[in-house]
């Protein structure tokens, strides 16, 4: 790759190389690769769907939590993420890298496995970045780029419509409530925690053979990304609590309350929440759970109004401590 | 805007608000604004430039340089100066806001109006981005997106070639190295330093007007750059440290030695450094300079070999002490 061949010697450009190195994903289309001014991509037609991610030593990660791999996927997962949410497919990342000037090459080698190993799973090419130094934290800030022809928005439910989750939220979240206590989290949370799915197949299939109406991610929090999604079409969403469906180790807790709070107000499960026209879920469900060994799960339906209706015959949450995790406020669940 | 129309009430989203209040500019061609998953652009044939600058205070600037609109132009500035250095028009950007928890409106309002009057100087629209608070130190990264048919690589420099200069180096170094020793800037110094210029009209023409083998922005001081170019095109390039011209006060130093090595080591001049074929700007560098007010000079020639020959008659510098700034090693000048 020009990024290695192309840059003059010195320490910076050893660790963009370390990193560069580590990542191993090329996109498909590129006149310009990585280690001139820009990267450069033939485009024929169509849409560029282009979104970009911050994450923060100490805010969306800890050293003490997961390996440099680890954090290196999960960064890539969330800028990829937010392509899924649009139903757009990947095709690169920028990728800026902020680090403190004692950071060693193998933490560059680790990040730049873990960000490709994600990269590689999703299709997606480096295309680019920058490398510079912090005073402390580190941080990582990707930018996304994808192609669609039809990108699905969070603006067109309407009343009447259902309300839709793929997989189970909460595997993430329970590591990081274990973490936060000085407790070893469950091994299947760890996981979940570890390497998130970014749905893009997932997304794209319910985009071409569902009538959706508006999608979003949930990456800050099932009750938090509902609200948001109701804020953009301008509708209530009725959410029924019994029917989201938990994520191991939460769905086995015999509080189920306890077990939603800490599901709904932590993020970073990256599952998919959106709304369709009646019925054109259920006619392909079994179609989309084979294929992808995901479960679809029907949790509520649109209403007029605003903001979100909490509903459980059971009684099991205060609806009124829901929110999703607000970064100048703190998560009202937690 | 659907960005500030569209957003869940709370303290996160209100700060998104002002910021994205204060910006004011927005693309052409856009399908979906910032506010949803990710930004959707509508393109049509040809290639897209893309290239990722992050801004972290501390590093590349301090609160008590300079105001936070400056702040703001600054890291505008550098992500569009990028695609000048691609002879690409700019389109949008996309930024990723790291701030401090306890950053008040104000600081994110004068940040918006910087950012945002130097994306309306280029003609790049607000396409989305990030916001999320970091634990310390604010950093802003950009995500830079433009155009073009004919990029400038930094690779194509030929044995022959001149080697140009627009304008004049060492402005923006002079700022920092007065502030370094607790001292007044000279307002120019502190002008060149506040508002920098991308030199995106000039580079486009160029490109159409005189036989370019390679081009880059001085980002990282005319020192270290030269030597991105030299090793992307696997050449030495002769600098006459002579011929390099200097901005104010620097060009009014009586140590012409030590103002060239403010000057060379110090970055963010954002002027363009580039090779062409003999003869080729020679032809058209008096409506160069008639059209856009800004100075053409020859400071080189492209030869066989690697790295950087400096040459100096007057013998006002050492050369081996010349580099760029390296983030991980500081800048050998200074």
């Amino acid at each position: 790759m020009d990024f290695i061949e192309g840059l003059k010697p010195g320490p910076e450009f050893d660790r963009i190389r370390s990193f560069v190195g580590a990542v191993r994903s090329e996109a498909v289309g590129v006149r310009v690769p990585p280690g001139d001014d820009a990267a450069v991509l033939e485009w024929t037609d169509g849409l560029v769907v282009l979104t970009s991610d911050a994450f923060v030593e100490g805010v969306h990660f800890q050293r003490a939590w997961s390996c440099w791999e680890a954090i290196g996927f999960r960064a890539a997962a969330g800028a990829l993420s937010d392509l899924a949410a649009m139903a757009a497919r990947p095709v690169g990342v920028l990728v800026s890298l902020m680090v403190p000037p004692e950071t060693e090459e193998r933490t560059l080698i680790g990040l730049g496995e873990g960000f490709g190993e994600c990269l590689r799973r999703y299709g997606a090419g480096l295309l680019g970045g920058d490398l510079t130094h912090s005073t402390e934290a580190l941080a990582i800030d990707v930018c996304a780029v994808g192609a669609t022809e039809a990108p699905l928005r969070r603006s067109g439910a309407r009343p009447g419509d259902e309300v839709w989750l793929t997989g189970a939220v909460g595997g993430a979240a329970a590591a990081v409530h274990a973490w936060q206590r000085s407790l070893e989290p469950d091994p299947r949370a760890t996981a979940a925690f570890e390497a998130p799915a970014a749905r893009i197949d997932e997304a794209i299939w319910l985009g071409e053979n569902c009538r959706l109406t508006a999608l979003i991610d949930v990456s800050d929090g099932l009750a938090g990304d509902a609200r948001q999604l109701a804020a953009a079409s301008q509708t209530r969403l009725a959410i029924d609590l019994d029917a989201v469906p938990l994520a191991p180790p939460l769905s086995e807790y015999a509080q189920r309350g306890a077990a939603l709070r800490i599901a709904m107000a932590g993020g970073e499960d990256y599952e998919l929440l959106f709304c369709s026209e009646p019925g054109s879920v259920d006619a392909a469900r079994a179609a989309f759970e084979g294929r992808f060994g995901v479960a679809l799960t029907r949790i509520g339906r649109v209403e007029r109004g605003v903001g979100i209706a909490w509903t459980s015959a059971s009684g099991s949450i205060l609806p009124a401590d829901l929110d999703g995790y607000d970064h100048f406020e703190g998560a009202r669940g937690r």
